[in-house]
C-alpha cells in the first residue's frame, strides 16, 4: 500500500515541471458554508486537470530502454493528454487508444503534445485486450489511470500541496472515478492533518466506491450516464480500493444539476471554469451534504476541460 | 497631472486591502503570438474588477466629516459594487445611482456590500444632474468612475504590479473607457519599463478616444452598440485626456467577435472567465494587431463579472 514517503517522492519529481498551482479562498464561500473553505485549483494544471501529476510521476520513472520502447495507454480523456505530455517531456513515444467518436478537440490535444492517437470502437472492441496486445507487442509500458502506485502517489501532491499552502484539515473532499486522486490524497491528508475526515465525492448515477465500501469488496455496475464524464468508471481500482477502505471516511453522492450549479458557482463568482468532474467535490460542499460549520475544509478543483460551447449548453 | 508618485501612495493604501490578483502566463500563448506575455488577470481582484482600486484609493482619503456623510456615484457596472464596496470598508454610506432596466445581479450585487440603489430612468432623466443634485442635498462626496486623480491613480497599480511581478516590458495593452485605467497605467509602465509602449483597446464602435487623440482634442461619439459594456463611453474624461495624450503610443480596435473569440480562448485555454470589456485588451494581442515577435508584453484582463447565461449567449 502507498505511503506518505511515496506521496514526498512524487512531489520531488514534479517539482520544477508540475505547475504548483494556486489555493483559492472566497469569503462568500465561507459565509454560505460556515466554514473557511481552500480550494485546490488543479484546472490550472498542465493539461488543465491532477491527471499531469500522476502520469509525470509514473513516466519520469522509466528506464531508458522502456524510454526507447514507449508508452501506451487507453483514454478518452484527461489521462490521454497527461500522458502524451508527460512522454514527450522524458522523450518517450506514446501511443494512446481513443474511441471513435472523441472529441476533435481532444484528439487534437493528444497529437498536440506529440501522442499519436489510435482509434476503436467502443462498442465492438475490447479496449483492456486491444491496449494490452499493443503493450505486448512493442514492448510499450502501460500507464493505467489509476491503478498504478506512481500514479495514486503522483495524485497525492495536490493534497499535500494544498495543506502546505493553507492550514491543517478537519475535512476534504476529492472527486472519485477509478480512485486515483483520492487514494494519494487521502493518505497525504491523514499525514498533513491528523483525524482529517476524507470525503469522496461520486455522481449519484455512478456510485460503484460507494457500494463497494458498503458490501467491503469492489461493486462493478453498469457505465453510469451522467455529465462527470471523468467519473464513469465501472468499479474501483484493485489497488485503489484497499487505500480507499482505509483512509476515506464516507463517499457522498451528488446529482448532475448539483455538479451544474457548482460550475454555475465556479464561473460566476470564483472566475473560474471547471469541467463536471472537476466541480463534482464542490458540488457537495455548496450543496451541503455534509455539515461545514466551523470546519477547516479543502476541495480539490480537479479540471476544467471543458469546450465553450459544451459549457453554453449546460448553463442554457 | 498624475505622477508615479501618486500610483506608490495608492499601493501603500491598498496594500492588504485589494488582492494582489496574479500574473498569468501560457506557453500556448507565447507560441501563437512570437512573443512573452504576461496576463495581470484583475478578473480576479474584489469585486471582480480592477475598479476596486481606484474606488478605494479615492474613498479611504475621504476626511471623517466626509465618512459621516458618504459618497454618490452613478453606475450599472462595476464602478457601483467597487464603490459600495470600499464605502463600506471605511464604514462610509453609499447610494449609487443605477438605470430602472440594470440587470438584477447587479443591483443585488450593490446592496449586498451595503450600498443604497437608487433607480432612475436613463431615457428620460440626465444622471448627470441627477448625482450632482443628490451630492449637493446630501453633502455626499461624487465618486467619479474615471475623472479623479485618486481614481486614475489607483487603477495604475494593477499594471504596476504586473511589472513588480514579471519583467521590465517593451509593450502594455490596457483597455479604454473613460482612460482611468490606461492613464493610471501609463504613467506606471512609463517609470518602471523606460520605452514602453502603452496600448489602448477600445470597441471598434466605441473609438472616442482614438478620435480624439487623432484629433487633438476630446471628441464626443454618440453612445456605441458594442457587447463591451464596460466601454460604452462617449469621450474620453477632462482629466484622463492630458495624460493619454502624454503616455499613450496608439489606440487600436477590436470588434465584438474578435471579444469573444478572446473570450472564448480565456475560458478554453487558461480556464478564466472574462467580461466582454475584461477580454478586451487581450482581444487585440490575439488578433495580432500589433507585430508582437520578440516583444515583452503586458496585457490588463480587467474584469470578470458576466453571468453564465449572458457568456452561454454570446458561445452558442
Amino acid at each position: 500500500m502507498i505511503t506518505y514517503d511515496d506521496v514526498l517522492s512524487a512531489a520531488e519529481r514534479l517539482q520544477g515541471v508540475a505547475h504548483r498551482t494556486p489555493v483559492l479562498h472566497s469569503r462568500g464561500l465561507d459565509e454560505l458554508t460556515g466554514g473557511t473553505i481552500y480550494l485546490k485549483a488543479e484546472n490550472f494544471q498542465r493539461v488543465g486537470a491532477f491527471k499531469f501529476r500522476g502520469a509525470y510521476n509514473r513516466i519520469s520513472r522509466l528506464s531508458d530502454a522502456e524510454k526507447r520502447a514507449g508508452v501506451v495507454t487507453v483514454s478518452s480523456g484527461n489521462h490521454a493528454q497527461a500522458v502524451a505530455l508527460a512522454a514527450r517531456l522524458v522523450g518517450a513515444s506514446a501511443k494512446i487508444l481513443m474511441p471513435l467518436d472523441s472529441p476533435e478537440i481532444k484528439i487534437h490535444g493528444v497529437e498536440g503534445f506529440g501522442g499519436e492517437v489510435v482509434r476503436f470502437d467502443r462498442y465492438t472492441q475490447d479496449r483492456e485486450a486491444l491496449v494490452r496486445e499493443i503493450a505486448e507487442r512493442e514492448g510499450r509500458v502501460l500507464v493505467h489511470p489509476y491503478d498504478d502506485e506512481y500514479v495514486m502517489a503522483g495524485q497525492g501532491t495536490a493534497v499535500q500541496e494544498l495543506i502546505e499552502d493553507s492550514e491543517p484539515l478537519t475535512h476534504v473532499f476529492v472527486c472519485v472515478g477509478g480512485g486515483g486522486l483520492i487514494s494519494g490524497s487521502a493518505v497525504a491528508a491523514h499525514a498533513l492533518s491528523p483525524g482529517v475526515k476524507v470525503i469522496g465525492v461520486e455522481p449519484e448515477a455512478g456510485n460503484d466506491v460507494q457500494q463497494s465500501l458498503l458490501a467491503g469488496e469492489r461493486i462493478t455496475i453498469p457505465v453510469p450516464h451522467t455529465i462527470a464524464d471523468g467519473q464513469q468508471t465501472t468499479a474501483p481500482g484493485k489497488l485503489t480500493f484497499p487505500v480507499i477502505q482505509k483512509y476515506v471516511s464516507e463517499i457522498v453522492t451528488v446529482s448532475d444539476a448539483e455538479i451544474v450549479t457548482a460550475m454555475r458557482f465556479a464561473f460566476e463568482r470564483l472566475k473560474i471554469v471547471l469541467e463536471p468532474s472537476g466541480a463534482c467535490a464542490f458540488a457537495a460542499v455548496l450543496a451541503g451534504k455534509v455539515d461545514l460549520t466551523g470546519a477547516i475544509v479543502g476541495v480539490t478543483l480537479s479540471g476544467g476541460n471543458i469546450d465553450a460551447g459544451k459549457f453554453a449548453g449546460l448553463m442554457g
